[in-house]
């Protein structure tokens, strides 16, 4: 039985699950603006879409494209815009 | 607000979104045996884990891993085997 979570009113929506080496869960975020903190170190990957990120302690935004990746430590709080609904794939260390 | 859809007792669960020019849905299967049938044309990409599948018609198994795809066309039933959890992307025509 694979467990859901639900965020921002039903706007960004995880599925977690067990890669072979990580714990880790697929989501979709729908179009619009959020803020995350990491517990744990999390690695972003783009699955479909396109995420525009503040990274933790950056005053610049840098957009993530399909297939691309990044990395947020634990403990960071990160922003996010969306423009297009976007799939992504993340694993907790 | 993302709509969540649980397949075999929830062993297989996925978001609906659209993607800028296909409706598309990211899941998760859990370890197991599973046959789909499908409505529309759909192109399956493995996200994480494996899927080893015998398409329509064929008699032997495949196994697609990490960023490896195959389309199913509509109305059509495809086994699948899943040995690990798996994350998937499928878009439909």
């Amino acid at each position: 039985m694979l467990k859901t979570n639900h965020y921002f009113d039903g706007d960004v929506v995880s599925i977690a699950f067990q890669t072979e080496t990580l714990p880790a869960t697929v989501g979709v975020m729908a179009i619009g603006e959020y803020t995350f903190d990491t517990s744990q170190r999390e690695t972003m990957t783009v699955v479909s879409g396109a995420l525009t990120v503040q990274l933790p302690g950056n005053e610049t935004w840098e957009t993530f494209r399909q297939g691309d990746q990044f990395i947020v430590e634990a403990n960071q709080i990160f922003n996010l815009k969306v423009e297009v609904e976007t799939a992504y794939l993340c694993t907790y260390q």
